[in-house]
């Protein structure tokens, strides 16, 4: 079953959610699943709307601009339109750790997401083999100080030749460029090895053993060009002890890290995040 | 500022929630939370909305039946109508453990509830200090094998004097008997020592310990004439270890049981539940 | 740094660990890590202790023997003697649902665990591709009620001639025979989806949502001849909702199952684990 | 059954845990529990260890000395000796906040800590009549930038009359002077209401919602003069959602904050807790 999703935020005002289900059912949708928040400090008026596309009298690709001028425009929305039948183009970025990305590679190959990775790109050459295996393209592509604008430009390229909607940083230890991230225009999640805002930046694990905290975390999170700053998308903890050195800390932490980033992957291909000034509405 | 709230399920069909935020809309009122869940396999449809009260144009004792008339009877919705300016009232049954009879208190004399807790049922003499000190009569009613179907009248004569809309059962050690909650209408809201299904029935931390499980926890639920199987509001658990005697799991217990008693009563106090077939709908 | 492990019981009395330590120093080896535990109710002791090998006098084959007559014999202690520098030799069995399997075999290949996997066993043919990928021997062994009995020897074989320590079943979806369990006298590990005692046997996830219960869980155990009765070894949780529906709980326990059977793995990979009539000691 | 509990730390070094139980077993005391822990790092070792006295030759208020002649000067242990049957003095601070005074008041007059609460001290009058209720003396000190050398000059003879052994700050709003933290030698332990050592200060939940975080946390530690970042001694974690105002935040920390204080207290009672440098051993 086919359906469109439309993700929209504007000033809160009266009649909004009417407006949007009239105009579905107008046009002969059937609202499989609608939920909203109103941020009632700021008067912002957030909204996920699924519906069944059958019977819809608006081909797909029209959908948005007759939403625009029927709807969107009298409240000065923000929107955009998704399909549940169309795959999601989605690149890898990985270093040398492999549990997110061979967590991920399976969870991909087991077909828990509705997306299509067309290429992984690297800054070393170790896990070509795995990526070989499952037949998707490795592109190594090592970065150094002197070099890295320019081989920021060749993944700049690759992204873009091969069409990706939003790039995974499963442990990426390159920290991307203020340009890349203006550049690449699509969302970029990244996965950081502590509980944010605590240990932001290199060795988290180190400095929790150091401070001697009780809980270890892990943060999933859209990248922006402040460093471990961009709005959180999912974060979860565990209870270590004493006991724990930092190579215990690194083994805990890897079974957070895989889940919270799965989670943060599955919430943005089911298009159930819309991000906010450096907030984000998990419609879950 | 005064809302109405609404608790609404029926049979899925098209066009359930432009009705309803329409005839909202049409009256006057401004939406401020809108939340509904489609339970896909029963085809039924739950929605919890709430609105503004102050330019309403349907004078609030008359909105059921307007409500029923305009929009329920087309749908064969149940409904229920509700305003949160008016207190719940509230009756706490109790017997000697008085960590969650303390802990209630607590937070209705800290206002954390809109609730009015006009009395207290106890099968035991010892609580009535703390009762007293509150403010609260407390109704000491022993309960023995051969008194129990007189007690219960007296008690259930009491509930109905004092209109009290949701019962709340703090550790009470007496199983209610078919009979009274036959006979009171209203919801009773029980917490059992266990993640339910597991270890129903009396003395729970014990079978706990007996199998050796790794992680305790605790249940609040409707209760319903079968006994600790009623529809499940809220669950949590907590981890223990094989250096944990029983002793200790009634310990840690606690903890967990006040906290799950006290989500329940704020999910049912402000009105956020759907209780349906055995199952509930928070909306939270 | 080569050490020897050492997991004891015995009846409680006096001057046990002094005579464990005592052991330990005066044959040169450093203690460096006790842990021990008395079950108060039933008068047992348990402890675990690991010294280092380099000094230590007696070769580590003569250890067992030694140690026997020179401290177990007095206390009536059961014990088993480790080497932290022998890998365990462990079997994996599997059926069609490849989560448990693909992270075991990714934590297998980033030396997670200090052991050696000779051989899979499974039902179906599915999984063989990837355990070709990683090098192990796939035994594609169909089981059907008629075949049971024979296919078991086949197996037990295979476990015999590949000297196999423990098994572990990833989401083996046979119930092992009686017989099975009598004849192979090494540990048995199993991860079972639903929070223990709640729902053993088949379909947990179905029952779990069946019951509306608000949390669902993993449990891994060691199998005995009890379906889903066995010494719980770990088990862990996750918050679910009235939105999630069976497929969900499917997708969300994935989740618990890999970390909870890892965890499992761990302990025993670790020797960390004594298991005692129904209940384990977790030395963590 | 009284016991004694041995707190120890001291350089790692070979035949500690040896010299230790032979003391204790020469003596005829009988070890009842037993847990040390190495940092195999900075080389220290620690222990805590727990014996009956009913047979113990030594005279319990010789233990010290006896011990450290003996066998802690050997080693150049620190240790302390402590009694099971001898309550401990706790104080409490507490400024407006009701709910961890509650808590803590309900556990003490449950009996749920081995400990009298001999006084109570607060910078508001609010709380004055709730440890009426509960007969403890309360000490209304009020607390300004120009009254607070003096106030808490006021505070620490009090303390120092009383006897106290370690004070509770049960959200205590006013920060401790570096002089009163220098001048009053026992523990102090604070309860913070986050996941330090994000959002240490003022209105942790303030900066929480506007960071937009998926979890809150609060930490309970040991005051030191670096505010917010003494010993930390336990913590816990919630999830939180984008639906929850700052005001959810608070009242879901609230629960939070109550148990992980109160866990704190029960580690410093039963003498579980050995802190070095900044960080904890718990001994659980």
């Amino acid at each position: 079953m086919s359906t469109a999703t439309m993700l929209i935020y504007c000033p809160d005002e009266k009649g909004i959610i009417l407006s949007v289900t009239n105009y579905i059912s107008a046009n002969n949708g059937n609202i499989v699943d609608l939920d909203q928040h109103v941020d009632s400090e700021q008067k912002i008026f957030f909204m996920r709307v699924e519906w069944t596309l059958s019977d819809f009298n608006v081909p797909r690709e029209n959908i948005g601009t007759h939403f625009g001028s029927e709807v969107a425009q009298k409240y000065q929305m923000q929107y955009t339109v998704h399909f549940r039948d169309e795959k999601i183009r989605m690149a890898l970025m990985v270093s040398k750790m492999d549990h997110c990305f061979n967590d991920i590679l399976s969870r991909y190959k087991s077909g828990e997401w509705n997306v299509e990775i067309p290429l992984i790109i690297s800054n070393h050459p170790e896990m070509e083999e795995t990526a070989n295996r499952f037949g998707i393209p490795y592109h190594y592509i090592p970065v150094s100080k002197q070099t890295k604008v320019e081989q920021e430009k060749k993944q700049l390229q690759l992204l873009s030749d091969n069409k990706i909607e939003f790039v995974v940083l499963a442990r990426y230890m390159q920290i991307l460029s203020e340009n890349f991230i203006k550049d690449y225009s699509n969302p970029i999640i990244n996965i950081h090895h502590s509980f944010l805002p605590a240990f932001p930046g290199a060795k988290p694990y180190h400095s929790a053993h150091e401070r001697g905290v009780k809980i270890i975390g892990a943060t999933s999170h859209y990248v922006t060009k402040d460093l471990d700053a961009g709005p959180i998308i999912e974060q979860s903890t565990a209870n270590i002890s004493h006991k724990d050195r930092v190579e215990d800390l690194v083994r805990k932490g890897r079974d957070i890290e895989k889940v919270v980033l799965s989670r943060a992957i599955w919430y943005h291909v089911n298009r159930r995040i819309l991000s906010y000034g450096n907030r984000t509405i998990i419609f879950d």
